[in-house]
């Protein structure tokens, strides 16, 4: 039987949540505005203030090899398998506030409502706060989260950051061995599962009017650039039926894409953030133009389904203007499936708190990928006003906040002994 | 009656014209590559070279105040009028040796074969060599074709070049005095006319096997620089109906663009030869989206009913995708017809010598823009292979410049009494 939390005391609990976010949104390399970046002085002051809260809810803590900060709420039985809570401590350069620590934050007031309930469960609960999930310092994302799943490649060791140092560098600095990193790896016999919380970080839960969502997925997405070549004309002398013009057919490509998504059924979306073209002067037709797409779905199929009919569309487009086409992926991530019990259970948890089941897809990448690879995951996500996240102005509301932690506490409850 | 010359015979002017063209391409600021710039050392020996010609076939010469270069088969009477026959003598950088050039080089060998033939006119055949039809040093176009019509903006002086040198300055160093350009006007009232031959710059003449073209009207033009605002988003959490993209906008309308254009029937050209997007990043949905546009046809009326349909479809698309649309136009010039007589006389001279009669538009810019303030004008486009130029691979073939010729020769011994 689930656990209901009294509203009033939940908020108790969710206020001291977005406190500890704000207190932490001032340990920043930024004097003003809020940026953590992995290995840097910030990252060891937020996990050591981290950690402090931690202690003070009489958890144990450390912190592992790839620089990750733990706490655990011990189960009686030493041998148990654990829980995990958490979401990342880092940030992206004049950041919010809230993405990732939040998450962060709610865990650790989830163990101390536990805690206060006496909760009998029948495995550790560990929070967690994760390095480097934003890919921030060394344009490699999901460092912390990879590290616990085995799947840290050694090669980032030599990535360099801006100012040319390497990773194994900056981990020496920091007082991390790097060839220990692959010793934060668990045991994938001892972790139960991975329940993270998120602000949504897009508009659909505000478009609905709900306050939390649960995540069916975190979506797989693709990214090409994509050319035309043409012929580069003179604007005043080409009639219009002569032309090859390379930048016309970016364009039609484009809308294409924008309406091929618009038709797709499960939550795909694509999307064409940047054209250019060659000259790209006013008067003279474009020779040859480029685009980019990034393209997500839900589950790997259903974002090959869509990349097919982009594909067909833009050699259509080509063949029809007797033009060039080129394409070539730059990126790939496949999609992750959140675990259909804990999707359950997370609905389940939300009828019994008497709020609206909504079932929504991440679009943005989170820890849960790499985690996925040792145990099953769940995500709950909240409401972002304005669908806005990676800014100053990104926000929740304390009520949204309230109302995800004691959906969370009911889905824990359900498994007291 | 019209003299009709022996294909022979007009190979051998031709072929002068060409190499003329071919020696003056040696004249050049570029080691590589052709580039004549207004007031350079290269202007005043490309004048010095195009006069040694002229007196070589005992014309009359001089420079104007402009620094246009004349030349003049004189009429029995001294009081005629005059009909100017010319071109451009400057370049764009790394140019071709025919854009300009050839119709002076032609205009020469037309005053040639006047003479050779003892051809009685009833006027002066005047031969101009202009100054700065590109703009390439002061981004100021037709300055020496403005000049003699009366219309050079003293503003100009003043208008500075890559290295800081004003006009006025400029034109000191040159040896020509500032505040005497306004002397360079002419007198309407002894001008007949003014007759150009221009190599097309199009594909038109070639895509209709045709070798020359009479031209109806040197395009009016108009460019704008539109912007569409958003809302900036995350690609991945920001579901396809929810988005407020500007750059899917720009793409819609250029499209539409194009669509339009080519369903105009009087020539009417658009262009969209830049599109750019803020923040411009392959996973962003872009807030802020600009295009530029560039409009062009045969007369005024038409311009404008074509830009009505992209200004009113503009709107649409910022209705529909509540969008902010933002239109600034950047440039107009204004369509300026060839005389109808001049076109008729072209067209049969066309036909006396077995050549299909064509009638096309310009739609670049030439120096018959400027010179219809004070006379009629006539231009004949010869075929510009591939439609290239301002490139050094522009090119004609000889033939076509022998049918140029041909007919431009039998035009002006119509006039013979």
């Amino acid at each position: 039987m689930m656990h209901i939390l009294e509203d009033s005391v939940a908020q108790k609990y969710s206020q001291t949540a977005l406190d500890h976010c704000d207190e932490l949104a001032q340990v920043s390399e930024l004097e003003e505005g809020i940026l953590r970046q992995y290995l840097t002085s910030k990252h060891k002051a937020g996990n050591q203030l981290v950690e402090k809260w931690m202690q003070q809810e009489g958890l144990k803590t450390w912190q592992d090899q790839a620089g990750n900060q733990w706490g655990r709420l011990p189960c009686k039985d030493p041998d148990a398998p654990s829980l995990i809570l958490g979401s990342h401590l880092d940030t992206v350069p004049n950041a919010g506030a809230y993405d990732g620590i939040l998450g962060v934050m709610l865990g650790l007031e989830l163990m101390k409502i536990a805690k206060a309930n006496q909760l009998a469960l029948p495995f550790h609960l560990d929070l967690v706060g994760f390095v480097d999930e934003e890919g921030t310092r060394f344009a490699t994302t999901l460092i912390g989260s990879s590290a616990i799943a085995g799947s840290f490649n050694s090669q980032w060791l030599e990535v360099k950051d801006r100012d040319g140092v390497t990773m194994a560098d900056a981990m020496q600095q920091f007082g991390l061995e790097p060839s220990e990193v692959i010793n934060a790896t668990l045991d994938p016999e001892k972790v139960l599962a991975y329940w993270e919380v998120h602000i949504e970080q897009g508009p659909v839960l505000e478009a609905k009017d709900l306050q939390v969502g649960v995540v069916t997925a975190i979506a797989g997405a693709k990214r090409a650039v994509i050319s035309y070549t043409g012929i580069t004309g003179h604007a005043g002398t080409s009639p219009m039926n002569l032309r090859k013009d390379s930048l016309a057919a970016i364009a039609e490509l484009t809308l294409a894409i924008e309406t091929i998504a618009l038709n797709c059924t499960h939550q795909e979306v694509a999307t064409v953030g940047k054209i250019s073209a060659k000259p790209g002067a006013t008067n003279v037709i474009a020779g040859y133009s480029e685009m980019t797409l990034d393209a997500r779905a839900q589950n790997d199929q259903d974002l090959e389904v869509l990349l097919n009919k982009i594909v067909d569309k833009a050699k259509l487009i080509a063949e029809k203007r007797e033009l060039l086409l080129t394409w070539k992926w730059t990126h790939q991530a496949e999609a992750v499936q959140c675990d259909q019990n804990i999707q359950d259970l997370l609905a389940t948890a939300c009828e019994e708190n008497n709020l609206p089941v909504f079932h929504l897809a991440s679009g943005a990448g989170h820890d849960g990928m790499a985690v996925a690879k040792i145990c099953p995951i769940g995500m709950l996500f909240i409401r972002s006003p304005g669908g806005v996240s990676h800014h100053p102005s990104e926000s929740v509301m304390k009520d949204d906040v309230t109302q995800a932690l004691k959906v969370m506490y009911s889905a824990l409850s359900s498994y007291a002994v």
